[in-house]
């Protein structure tokens, strides 16, 4: 084992990372020319030091370990990809040539039909601001007669009733509206879900009808709860303090703090200038679930930028096609009569012989929507904010990881559910739970429904994030944010136990369902 | 896909990751006392942010990556540890159990040997002291005899010649002594060497006879060197201007240069009082390979710190012999009929199926050796400069890898043979060149003897380093040192594919050899 070559050059002993051992070979030159030849006693071993992985040691890169890290994961597959290639040849087909007729035309159904709901939406707040606007004029009539100027009324009394009048007739307007938001909200996903549970075969499909539908609810519904509170503040004119006082934002650049929408906001559109087709459709387009009038804008479409991260989510939609088509089916077709003899050896064995794959098709399904798509799209929109992750790989615990790596429907939640149940006196448990149940019901959505087995394992898969967030927190406490430990259950829990075990689970029920027979174990 | 849930209050929007995300509940909370109630309006898109992904964004650590390809090279080895039991139960037998008697007797005799060859080069540098002191006396007095004091020549001529004559003897018997010392070394080597290749049938038996061998002939090399030249300067009473000005060491601590070997060494000891017998067996046991008359040394035994380091030696070498014998050795097995058929594919298969083993039997071997075991040797010798590594992990190429990784090897052939040869105004490609041959001897040497096959693989194998270091070398100067694809070129050809293919190599060749019928290809 023991062996060595010169480095390169570069990394001569005077290198800053090794450490000196006199002579430098230019002190030698030089040396041998004032008539002294070189002599072997120069000591190497000079000053106390201690190894590099020691504690004493300073604090050391690993970098390398993550490259290693990468291409075993990289290895791993290609070796897979080489014995399931000499087991099974090709399997992978052109991507939807095993789609049905109908499946095509139902999922493409579904996609178009679920615009009118935001039309619909649009409409209602067209209304809204009809009313909202005819209101806020009665109002300022009214409240002007109280003070007698161009009084219609002689009896102030009677004046300021009538502003009371007003001003209820507003609110259950308010309210009217309010339903028919909630009507349509509601309506966006019964369309959708009846079309996959009954209509579409294949999975797939019904996963992006659904995938739609859910998003767009959360718009919508988004869309809805601003609008309403940005309508009241106009037609009974909520003075700052009572309503612009919550939007406070610490301006780092000016270091002071922004009190008003029209200093939060660059391009401030007050109501209701914001209700036009063009703001509900960069709403609806823009990579974010959380309505504002409006957003920060960048100034510039970078060709490039929008280029590569396009290549790049063709890409990867490609990888993760072949990494899905040509071996993970296949290793769970072999898992089946594992657990079918409830062979827990083999299940395990077989999970984990996923977990590479999975871990991996999971890191690019991530890049492509997370960072390619949602970038592209940002960039074609101008829109600012592209903070649509944080480094959630780093997670300390699980809790961090479920806030870190999905910021749109952590703000979401955070913004419509979690805030408004806390300021209103709810326990921070209580807010947890119900966002958990809700998150737990749209998992059972977007999964149970595509596989047609509503049997609650994606709901059950949620909720079991209770105990690990409880059991993981603590450990964060202790070992402080981004602790190791924490990392590596997150990591075993989520990514390499968690994901294979629930796609093994699926495709279980789902061979039983709609095979006759399983490929043979290998 | 898209879900969330409300993560640990120490991961409050106010959290130093997140973007903060006005108001606070706490705000909230306060402001619900001033009778305002909560809006959904507020902003949580406020400012332009770029992905933690894109190059506009802050560096981001990827430590949790780290963490995932831990997890996933142990749950790789887990799965076909899993694998391999079903397929062959459990093949560990007892340490040594499979080792004949013959090959303990021949090994455990071969390494009591070895020390003889130490005392022999001890007993040369006495005799060698003998003389030395003889010949300064000798030399002294004729010096004082020109000088006219305590003349014993009348004719300060002849004095003068005699000096000279002196002289002259003096190097013959320099030259002498280092003869005797050639065939000392040469020697080290030729009975383990002899012992491997006829008398002991199991590979790992001898390879420790021959590992100790070469340990022993590298620090028995440089004793005899050191000391030549702290005799010369001795008897010819070198200045420090033609002697120790060569040892040049930058004092960080006090930050001048130290320019005698009397600084240099914190507790300094002089030719010729380092030529007894305690000096030299510490030499002998220390974890360098360059011999110094004396060692930075450190003052205090940390018991705690001698325990760990022993504790972890034993599991690693628990755990190295497990995964060599219960699933390395099955994989190579299953390779042999691949090999024999030429089927490449096959074989890359199975290379890749080893790869993830032997990275990790190689990293095991790295940290018991260089880590634990010489940590704990230095720490009981109070050695003071534990540097027998540097962080190579990171090697931005594959030069750099072979200066980093083994210190005290890079050290030797750097202070022996590479600045020697550059400083006596050879180039630097010939003295490398010069070092790689011996290095490709030694691999030889300790892996053709042991498995008896002399076939060059392994010389092959290290001189196959030249290429690749020509080819990361300017990646290097490109990128810069520690540059992503250098290390990545590095972990592939080095511990990816290099490594599980000579092993596969050997392997083959080995069952050819030694078995009548491979075990059939799974």
């Amino acid at each position: 084992m023991t062996t060595e070559t010169e480095p390169a050059p570069t990394s001569s002993v005077s290198g800053a990372t090794l450490p000196e051992i006199p002579p430098t070979v230019a002190d030698l030159k030089t040396s041998q020319k004032t008539g002294a030849s070189y002599r072997h006693t120069f000591p190497v071993h000079t000053k106390l030091t201690p190894s590099p992985l020691s504690k004493e040691a300073p604090p050391e890169s690993y970098r390398g370990f993550v490259n290693l890290g990468m291409l075993l994961l990289f290895g791993n597959n290609v070796r897979l990809i080489i014995e399931n290639y000499q087991k099974y040849g090709i399997l992978i087909s052109f991507p939807g040539s095993n789609v049905s007729r109908d499946d095509w035309v139902w999922t493409s159904l579904s996609h178009t039909l679920l615009p009118l709901n935001v039309l619909w939406a649009f409409q209602i707040e067209r209304w809204a601001k009809k009313s909202a606007v005819g209101y806020r004029k009665r109002l300022d009539d009214a409240k002007a007669s109280i003070n007698g100027a161009g009084a219609l009324h002689d009896d102030p009394k009677s004046a300021l009733k009538n502003v009371h009048k007003i001003e209820a007739a507003a609110r259950t307007t308010q309210k009217l509206f309010g339903w028919l938001h909630v009507f349509n909200v509601l309506l966006i996903l019964t369309w959708p879900s009846y079309v996959s549970y009954y209509m579409i075969f294949h999975p797939f499909m019904s996963v992006t009808c659904l995938m739609n539908g859910t998003i767009q609810l959360l718009k919508m519904t988004s869309f809805a709860l601003v609008n309403q509170d940005l309508r009241a503040a106009y037609i009974f004119d909520l003075p700052p303090d009572k309503f612009q006082h919550l939007t406070r934002v610490h301006d780092a650049s000016s270091g002071r703090i922004l009190t008003t929408t029209q200093e939060v906001y660059q391009y401030d559109v007050q109501y209701p200038d914001n209700i036009t087709f063009k703001n509900v459709a960069y709403f609806w387009f823009a990579p974010t679930l959380c309505y504002q009038p409006s957003y920060p804008m960048t100034t510039v479409f970078r060709k490039s930028f929008f280029l590569k991260r396009t290549l790049e989510m063709l890409t990867c939609l490609g990888m993760m096609y072949f990494l899905i088509e040509q071996y993970a089916t296949p290793t769970l077709q072999n898992s089946v009569r594992a657990v079918d003899q409830l062979a827990f050896g083999t299940m395990l064995e077989r999970i984990l012989k996923l977990s590479t794959t999975s871990v991996l098709i999971w890191l690019l399904m991530f890049y492509t929507f997370f960072h390619a798509c949602f970038n592209a799209q940002a960039e074609l929109l101008f829109f600012g904010d592209r903070c649509f992750y944080l480094a959630w790989w780093n997670a300390g615990s699980v809790g961090r990881y479920w806030a870190l790596w999905n910021r749109p429907v952590y703000t979401f939640f955070k913004r419509h559910v979690y805030l408004p149940m806390v300021t209103s006196g709810v326990s921070r448990l209580t807010a947890m739970l119900v966002i958990f149940t809700i998150s737990a019901i749209m998992h059972e959505v977007l999964i149970g429904l595509p596989t047609h087995m509503l049997y609650g394992y994606a709901f059950g898969g949620m909720f079991f994030q209770i105990p690990l967030i409880a059991l993981t927190r603590p450990l964060e406490k202790w070992r402080g944010t981004g602790t190791g430990l924490g990392n590596m259950i997150f990591w075993v829990s989520f990514t390499i136990l968690g994901q294979p075990a629930c796609a093994l689970l699926y495709y279980y029920h789902w061979t039983k369902r709609h095979m006759d027979d399983p490929v043979p174990a290998s």
